[in-house]
């Protein structure tokens, strides 16, 4: 199964076939499939009844010339197709497949000559629009040197407020975290979360602190607990928070991950989850929060459903209705065993 | 930042443009810029000038109407992007993006609609070839009712040895593991893997049992355990092999997350590895074989380098030098502590 490299695939009908089997010229076939241009019913019938009698299907870059529109959007990923990138592609993928748009993938790995290579390629393509995600809720800067294309950042928002920007609420995850582990009784709750310099353990944290000191509760050990996005992380930071804090009855962690780490620890101290100790996770990574014992209550952060809206903004947008600015989607719990 | 949906992108420099400020005509442009026809060397300077002047870009579209090529190659996977099927898709990305070649991406999640949807859309975009592939490794029909089109299956094979297929070599995989083992003195070597009815599980045994029989050893156990590829089936079956075979001195696991089961059990246990027992996993997922404790000594079946070697395979096919069958990937031995 091999095609000549320069010449178009065999075996395809072409307009020109469809034209003589219809005894029309190509001229008419044209119009009739178009739809354009005046003839009798009876002649459009016969062009069509040989585009189905040749399986004949329209050539779309012809198509393309003609509308200045390609149906395509280019998808943008900045650090490989990651465990958070993923699902907001696949939710793109599924919005825009729907219509019969296709999704030109580009992997820029967060390398900026990848990034204008690749970017140079879409507008050689002409693509209708651009979604550009990350791995990392920060901030990030704006695609240089586009014309004026469509574009929505998913996951990760564009520093410029005039972009249209798609992310998580990481407010609403916080909020159902607290009142969840507030409504089952908990009052000595303790954060573990990734690094400082990462808005998402940042958000997380200060959100968290709001709502316990609206509470009037304070975090069962003084302060945020900071470090890594790691199990090893998660096990330390629960001794050093038992240390401290004895009585915690509660963590919050900012990842699932962190969470699994808490659990190990706190199991091979002999605590009992949930009955002396509640852990509320962040993420709802299947592999981890399933298999960690007990399994875990976490955040989901729908990360599918950021991608879905990022499509349908981007058509919007392509639609020359664009809403700029920063669109947030709410967060889900989903409990299980560990709360 | 917004487009007229049926008109072109504002701003962008015309043919017409170039043509102008060159002083040609447009016919003159276009063959100045294809090389071909014949003109004087200083009207191709002038239109070259006008073309870099006005960052003229040419209209793909146009350019693939007249070359028959689209430059573009559908990736298609039928499970989501999940963990296997992403880095082989990003190895195949990083392969065609080095040329100038674009990817689609189609998502089929398994679904035979879907799959027809995308491969007819695919077929009107007139792709110059597809790669197909999975999370399994077990083989799949070829796809149906695509013209000839140049077709690579990875990581999950077509079942027509006429197809271009590129796999993970599972023997080469157990053999590194068992000699691993054998290597460091162990004997008594017992095999946990994932469901029987997958080639995955089925392949790696076959192979493991072969191995040994030639170095006239028994599985420590007497058979192989065939059940989940999950942590929880890890923990379960080496409380059962310990119980049956107590001198088993190494657990050569199906895959990582197995592994890291494994080695749970026996930690809680109390029994030292790899002082005491010996664990190689299966995978290298950075994620599982890390966070384990110990870190686990495993099998990298180096997903990248099958996307790779498919996209490369796909390019001859293109260029009408295809290698119909089965090729396979050797597998890597990552050394850590487990062993």
């Amino acid at each position: 199964m091999t095609a000549v490299p320069g010449s178009p695939p065999t075996g395809r009908a072409k307009l020109a076939d469809v034209a003589k089997l219809a005894g029309v010229s190509v001229g008419t076939a044209s119009k009739a499939l178009s739809g354009s241009g005046r003839m009798r019913p009876e002649t459009r019938q016969r062009v069509l009844d040989a585009v189905a009698a040749l399986d004949f299907r329209p050539n779309q870059h012809a198509q393309s010339l003609h509308t200045g529109r390609s149906w395509t959007v280019g998808l943008m990923t900045t650090d490989g197709i990651g465990r958070f990138s993923t699902p907001v592609l696949l939710g793109a993928e599924d919005a825009l497949g729907a219509g019969k748009i296709s999704v030109l993938l580009c992997d820029t790995r967060g390398d900026a000559i990848r990034e204008q290579h690749h970017l140079s390629n879409l507008m050689d393509r002409r693509v209708d629009g651009i979604i550009v995600t990350g791995r990392r809720t920060d901030p990030r800067p704006p695609l240089k040197g586009i014309e004026p294309i469509p574009t929505v950042y998913a996951l990760s928002p564009s520093t410029d407020p005039q972009d249209i920007s798609v992310v998580s609420d990481d407010r609403s995850g916080a909020r159902l975290a607290v009142e969840h582990l507030m409504a089952t009784g908990r009052t000595r709750i303790a954060h573990i979360t990734g690094p400082a310099h990462h808005a998402a353990a940042q958000d997380r944290a200060r959100h968290t602190a709001d709502l316990l000191d609206q509470a009037s509760l304070p975090l069962s050990t003084g302060r945020v607990h900071f470090g890594e996005w790691s199990e090893a992380w998660g096990r330390r930071a629960a001794e050093a928070v038992l240390r401290t804090a004895p009585d915690t009855d509660a963590f919050f962690c900012g990842n699932d991950q962190i969470a699994r780490g808490v659990a190990d620890t706190l199991r091979e101290k002999g605590l009992d989850v949930p009955g002396q100790v509640a852990i509320v996770g962040y993420d709802n990574w299947d592999i981890m929060a399933l298999a960690s014992r007990p399994p875990l209550t976490t955040i989901d952060t729908d990360l599918g459903e950021i991608g879905r809206q990022a499509a349908l903004r981007l058509l919007d947008a392509i639609g020359a209705e664009p809403e700029p600015g920063l669109h947030t989607v709410p967060c889900r719990l989903v409990v299980r065993e560990s709360t």
